[in-house]
């Protein structure tokens, strides 16, 4: 047993989902291990993690739309050091998942078929953001 | 230390809480890991993974019936290739967990005395869901 | 390769975000496994785990506020033996999280610079909340 760990960066463009299962199965692949479970954690609160459906654009889309509204902007909250979408986003955070636990087999993660591993960008303005990846196994 | 990995399937009948909590418990202990981190990660987009309450099933009504009104059917989605229960579906998996990681200690889970794990089904459908189970330890 | 294991006991006042990461924090470098993945589960229905903003008080309060007016006490639940505040505890834990995994490197957890973990307490009384620690590494 062994471990790798490493931290992946992501520029974003704005509010809405960013795919990153790419990178993700290509750092799993690069590190060696080929059985165990991968962690992902993201180092923000205005941002966060989703698996969600790979294959229709038009599912994401109503995510997002889903998520603007549940939380909206035009809500009247007592944080907004930073403008009307810092406080939305870290609701829209504390509704999602912050960290995710993958378990990896064959050298791959073991996501279903239309699985797909997402940045959920929360803010207005484009950010680069930073997930931290860890991975235990042989 | 070592690993064990598996995949558990389950047999939903249409929406609503299933409890898998003894399924989980026996795997872990056919393991023969009894000190570890254990993971459970669901491989679908339309159903999640829920600890809840194992006690009272008005409970689990009330959770079903929480998540039916948070994210309706009768909202206008623009996704509905399979059914106006399809985009519900993936609102609810992404507001609950798509995994879960629980500590073992003495050859069991540490779940408290009042919790169970549920696979929640959030198609109207019957479908055969896999749950990839994977367990680090000694 | 090795494991720490441990519970933290938090005394909650009611309900509301109480932090944690200082007694985190403490057990990690305690434990002397510097890289590692470090779980957390609250052993309990009625109270969540919580990544959230750590600066601003203000940005806690309208969380606070936001999961009371979306899972709201005047709901009319089916299942309401613990009072009014019982039901929709529930429901908040199923909103936010029940285990957390972070990364340890260099003797520390990841979080980022404004990142806090917090006990989510649901409850209006005060409680002892039990939450597991588990931690793989070297």
């Amino acid at each position: 047993m062994r471990q790798a760990s490493d931290e992946l960066q992501i520029e974003t463009r704005g509010q809405g989902l960013f795919e990153i299962t790419d990178r993700v199965e290509a750092w799993v692949a690069d590190s060696g291990i080929t059985t165990g479970l991968l962690a992902l954690f993201v180092r923000h609160t205005s941002c966060s993690l989703l698996i969600q459906e790979n294959a229709a654009p038009a599912a994401r889309r109503d995510v997002e739309r889903y998520f603007a509204r549940i939380a909206p902007e035009s809500a009247d909250y007592e944080h907004n050091d930073e403008g009307r979408d810092d406080m939305p986003a870290h609701l829209r955070a504390a509704l999602t998942a912050t960290s995710l636990s993958i378990p990896v087999a064959g050298g791959r993660t073991v996501l279903g078929t239309w699985q797909g591993i997402y940045l959920f960008e929360h803010r207005r303005a484009p950010h680069r953001r930073r997930i931290a990846l860890h991975l235990i196994g042989d």
